[in-house]
């Protein structure tokens, strides 16, 4: 249960990187039981999403009442001005009237592109150059509290954040985050960071939990380069001993940890599993064997892909 | 020479953990060559250290221009209504009438104790409690900026900031920070933030350069139990190699990079050995060899000596 009251899935469905057949998906994944989606305007498949889950509804098989639909506020409309408005325009996209949960993607202001123009907008403007806009954290959190007040969504969230960073936002928020969705996985366990959200009652959810996984279809080197959770010995010893796959594993290793994770998948027996990986228990020790993967490796760095927003620094 | 035009020294005086014969420390060292002195409300002797300047200056040594003279913001004091009373009362006790650099110490806000009271306060209120304000960086900030219009500082600075606070602070900032201090050692090299200042033209002075040894005095078990730098092969073969100390590697390994470094030391020999440490140059390799060292293990963390506070994570 969130800090206002909501009670949300502990896994749920990512739409990053889902281009195509997006409709088929949701509608899919609804089937399989998840009643969680975490999209996304960066991700660019909001419409798509939108009818996948509009032909579960018409069907009878959930009420939207039975689901949380999260998306996400893009850096390109920081300003104040622009929060409500594009934040209207992707409810109209997922064909819906309200939002559970509303991130702040990342804490990046950039300058504003005309959706019309360039969609999703990405990083870079009509130039090609990544533009920074003036726009406050403080600016567009205020911005973001007032859709809870108009009822646009039911609660907001960070995305992305460092630890000081959200000591500031703590200061000035009226509405507190109720979420914090950041890249967590055995290489990258952040530790200290969810131990402080938590102290903060703000729960997290963790991206990318099968680690370079999620960026090797990116063809980052980064990722390439690293040993793939999914065949190290350490999660493939583990999910042998529990008769799991070493997806289930990874996701049992966050879930047990008290993060909600948002695994994606297109195969639906996997989809099925990934939904499942609350049905066993990991040991303490195996636990601690997984975390002790970690080596505060970041794929999701801004810096490493653009060159500039040090975000992580 | 920093953003707003002001020359500083690269080697500079820490005055952090000198709790005797301050003055006469701070006399010896300006008589040694020494012209930055860091100073700060918490470290709680800026009287005496100004008492050592005073005789310096008064004996004909050296001009009050001549010296850059750094002081600190405590967390106590971030209240907006509080910044230019206090900095008039360190002001008063360095016997100066402006400081050349100001930093806010760290992005921690804390709630007001008197320093009647308590001197230094330190992190826990009278209660031994640590009681947090409200007080946004954005307020402290623009508070700090209103002391260089008044003439009380020169320049103003961030210490123990991370990269998307500072991004966020440079949004709104009407004087940017012209420094950012931070703890810099082979352990903890910090490439990315160090990049990202020097990228927004903001210098960065390195503290507790000698990694371990600043805190073992202090006996905090992270430093005790980790192998000390000074002894460390890849430092002393590399000292060796040269013909000088490995605090003069460490020191030279920070100011070639581009760091300002602020070693303290009570021992005439070695502090007038640290003021000489870029008489030598590392090579590219050896260069390299002491940043292999990193591990990302930061010693000056709230977190780990109060249990809250998570600013680094």
């Amino acid at each position: 249960m969130l800090n206002n009251g909501l009670q949300i899935p502990q896994v749920g469905f990512g739409l990053w990187k889902i281009t195509k057949n997006t409709a088929d998906i949701v509608y899919d994944a609804i089937k399989a039981g998840y009643r969680l989606f975490d999209g996304a305007f960066d991700y660019g498949n909001e419409k798509e999403a939108g009818v996948g889950i509009k032909r579960a509804i018409d069907e009878g098989i959930v009420k939207r009442e039975d689901l949380i639909i999260v998306s996400k506020l893009w850096n390109t409309f920081h300003e104040k001005e622009r929060v409500e408005p594009i934040t209207r325009q992707q409810l109209e996209w997922w064909g819906i009237n309200h939002f559970d949960v509303f991130y702040m993607h990342f804490p990046v202001a950039l300058q504003y592109v005309d959706p019309k123009m360039k969609y999703p907008t990405g990083w870079k403007n009509l130039d090609h150059r990544v533009q920074e806009s003036q726009a406050t954290i403080q600016e567009t959190w205020q911005a973001m509290e007032r859709l809870v007040d108009l009822g646009l969504t039911k609660s907001i969230g960070i995305s992305n954040f460092q630890g000081s960073l959200i000591m500031d936002l703590l200061r000035y928020a009226r509405i507190r985050p109720a979420l914090l969705q950041v890249e967590i996985h055995p290489y990258l366990t952040q530790d200290s960071l969810v131990k402080y959200a938590q102290s903060e009652n703000i729960a997290v959810t963790a991206y990318s939990t099968f680690g370079p996984q999620s960026f090797v279809e990116l063809k980052w080197d980064k990722a390439i380069d690293c040993p793939k959770l999914f065949e190290h010995s350490v999660v493939t010893e583990i999910a042998s001993a529990h008769n799991k796959t070493p997806a289930q594993v990874l996701l049992r290793w966050a879930t047990q940890r008290g993060l909600a994770v948002i695994p994606k998948s297109t195969h639906t027996a996997r989809l099925v599993q990934n939904l499942y990986c609350t049905s066993f228990d990991l040991t303490p020790d195996q636990m601690e064997r997984i975390s002790g993967l970690n080596r505060t490796l970041r794929f999701n760095n801004p810096v490493d892909y653009l060159g500039c927003l040090y975000i992580f620094a």
